[in-house]
C-alpha cells in the first residue's frame, strides 16, 4: 500500500505542490486555487503574502533560480535573454500597489456551469496585452520579483511573474519565461477560450470564442467583507458597521461606494480608504467602511453593496442578465444576509 | 406693439440665435437645446450638422473670425496668442470621428428634480480635463474648426471649439477664447457644481458638491432608435428589427450589445457598424441592428437593450439605483414598449 501510494505520487505531476496558509480557503486542489476569508483580506490595505488568493491553471513550477533565464523576442525585437540576476541588477527597481483580480473572483455566484474544470492541455500557460497597454508609456508594467518585499513564494510565480495592472489577473502570466512581440495573440488555451464573456443566452452548443475579445480591464466591481453572510451581529445605536472593498479595472479610480440595508430605499456613502495616484493608474483597491441603520425590531438584514467608478461606471443590480457560460465577469452587487441579535 | 417687441428682443441675450433644423426637438428655447428624432440619428455613421444635437448653456455669442484669438497660457507655459489663420496654418489639420455625449442625454428619463434649471451666472462658460488626458501621447485631443468638411456651425461653437473624445461633452467648450495649464480645476459653475454624480440618497439639502469628482470619461450606454415607443410594428417571420447605437467612454470599444423582447430571459446579440480603431481609441458611437421574435399573439412588446464595452462594463438594468439629483449619468437599460400589428 505505502509502495503504491509513493508510486502514484511520483506520477501525480501535482506531487511537489508548496505548502499554504491554513487560513486559504481551497476551491479546488489540483489545480490549487484558493482564497482567503473575506474577514481577513480587510485587516490590511496590503493583503500579506501567505494570505493572498492562488489561482493556478496547472501545477506549480520548480524553477530553480541559477538555472532561470527570461527570453525577449519576437516582430522588430531583437531576441535579449537575461538570467534573474541580469534582471535585477541592469535594471531600476520599481514598486507599486495594485489589486490582482481574478476574471472568476466571486465566480461562486454566477457558478451554474461550474461543474466543468479548466482544460488543462499540459501545453505551458500563455496571455497576451495589446502592445499599446504593455508599451504605454502612462501605464505600468512590471517584472516582479518581490512581493511585498520578499522574494516570490512558489505559487504566485517565483522567480519572476508579470504584474499588469489594471488588466485580469489571468495576463499576469507567473514563473515567467518568455515575453513575445506579435501580431497574433497568444494561441494558448486560456487566452483563446477561456476568460471571455458572452451573451447569458449562449450556452456551450452555440458559443463561438472568436466571437468576444479576452478579458483585459476588468469592469468595476465591490465586495462586502465584514459582516459575512449568516454572521450574527448586534447593532450599536441602531446601526451596523460594514467593511468591504472595492476596485475597477485600468487604473480607474473607486469615487464612491454606495451601500444599503433595505433593498435601496436609502444608500449610505461609505468612507473610503485608497492610495493618492495620477489619473488612470489607481491599481490597487480601495478599502470602505460604513455604519449603516437597521430595523430595530427586525430578525435579519439584507445587505447591499454597489461601487462607482472614475468613468462613473456602477454595477449592475444582479447576475440574472450578466451571467455566462464560464463564469466569469460577476460584478453584480454583493449581496450579504446577517442576523441581528436584539 | 411692434416696437416694444423690437425692444425687448433688443434686451434678450437671445435675441441673435442662429437658425436651427426644423426637425430638431427642442427641449429648451433659452438656452437653446435640442435633440433630432432618435429614428433620424441612426440613418447615418456620421451624424450631418444640421442634425446633431445641440447643448448650450448660455447665448450662443457672435464672434467675428477677423477678430477672433485662442491664447494658451497657465504653469510653465509661455503664453502664446493664436489667430485663426495661424491656427489653421501652422499646425498639421488632424481628423477624427468621435461621438459627443451629453452627461444628460436620456436626462428626462431621470428628471425628478429637472424643474430646477442651470444655474446661468453670467460667467463665461469654463471647464477642465485631467493634464493627464489633455497630454496623453496615446490619446488625442482636437482644436477643431470644422465638422463633417464644413466650417463649424455658431451652434456648435464657430470659429474653434475642443473636442476632447470620449470624455463628457461638456468639457468640449466651444467658441474656445483660452487654454490655461493649471493645478486647479476652472472655478466654473459647470466644472463645480454641476456635471458630477452622486448617491440616489443625496438630495438638495445635503449635496456636498466638493465630496464628487466632476464627470469626465462617461460610462457604457446604449439606445434603442428604431422602433420608438409606441410605434405599431408588423412582425415578419416572427421577428422585428430593432436598431440603435452604443457608446462607452474613455476610448473603449462597443465589444456587444444584447437585445430582449422578453424581459430578459432569451437575450440576441446585435450586428456592430463600427470604426477599426487602435485600442482606447474608440471615440465613434456603434450602431447596431438585430432582429428578435416577438410573441406570434402578442399586442405589445417591451424591447430592452445593453451594452458591453471592451472593459467589459456593462449598463445598470433600472434607474431606480443610479438616479441622482442633476439627472445625469443616466446609462440603465433603454427600454421601448411598441404595439404589435398582428
Ligand atoms: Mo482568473
Ligand atoms: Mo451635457
Amino acid at each position: 500500500d505505502d509502495v503504491e501510494h509513493q508510486t502514484k505520487n511520483m506520477d501525480d505531476p501535482y506531487a511537489n505542490e508548496p505548502k499554504r496558509h491554513p487560513a486559504l480557503k481551497p476551491t479546488s486542489q489540483k489545480p490549487f486555487n484558493a482564497e482567503p476569508p473575506a474577514a481577513l483580506l480587510v485587516a490590511n490595505f496590503h493583503t500579506p503574502n501567505e494570505l493572498f488568493y492562488v489561482r493556478n491553471h496547472l501545477p506549480v513550477p520548480e524553477v530553480d533560480e541559477k538555472d532561470y533565464s527570461l527570453t525577449l523576442e519576437g516582430e522588430g525585437v531583437k531576441t535579449l535573454t537575461l538570467t534573474l540576476d541580469e534582471l535585477k541588477k541592469k535594471f531600476p527597481k520599481y514598486k507599486l500597489s495594485a489589486a490582482i483580480q481574478c476574471a472568476g473572483n466571486r465566480r461562486s455566484e454566477l457558478s451554474k456551469f461550474e461543474g466543468l474544470d479548466l482544460d488543462a492541455t499540459g501545453s505551458p500557460y500563455g496571455a497576451s496585452v495589446p502592445a499599446e497597454r504593455a508599451l504605454d508609456p502612462k501605464s505600468e508594467v512590471l517584472l516582479a520579483y518581490e512581493m511585498n518585499g520578499e522574494p516570490l513564494s512558489r505559487d504566485h510565480g517565483f522567480p519572476v511573474r508579470v504584474i499588469i495592472p489594471g488588466v485580469v489577473g489571468a495576463r499576469s502570466v507567473k514563473w515567467l519565461s518568455n515575453i513575445i512581440l506579435s501580431k497574433e495573440e497568444s494561441t494558448s488555451h486560456w487566452q483563446q477560450n477561456d476568460y471571455k464573456g458572452f451573451c447569458p443566452s449562449v450556452d456551450w452548443d452555440t458559443v463561438d470564442f472568436k466571437s468576444a475579445p479576452a478579458i483585459q480591464e476588468l469592469p468595476v466591481m465591490s465586495l462586502i467583507c465584514e459582516p459575512g453572510n449568516g454572521w450574527r451581529v448586534k447593532a450599536k445605536d441602531g446601526k451596523i458597521a460594514v467593511k468591504g472593498y472595492a476596485w475597477s479595472g485600468g487604473g480607474r479610480k473607486i469615487v464612491r461606494v454606495d451601500v444599503t440595508g433595505d433593498q435601496g430605499k436609502t444608500w449610505h456613502v461609505a468612507k473610503l480608504q485608497q492610495e493618492d495616484k495620477k489619473h488612470g493608474r489607481h491599481w490597487a483597491w480601495t478599502l470602505w467602511t460604513v455604519e449603516i441603520p437597521v430595523d430595530p425590531k427586525g430578525k435579519q438584514t439584507e445587505i447591499w453593496a454597489k461601487a462607482v467608478d472614475s468613468s462613473y461606471n456602477t454595477q449592475p443590480e444582479s447576475s440574472a442578465h450578466i451571467w455566462n457560460l464560464r463564469g466569469v465577469l460577476s460584478n453584480a452587487y454583493h449581496k450579504v444576509i446577517v442576523n441581528l441579535i436584539q
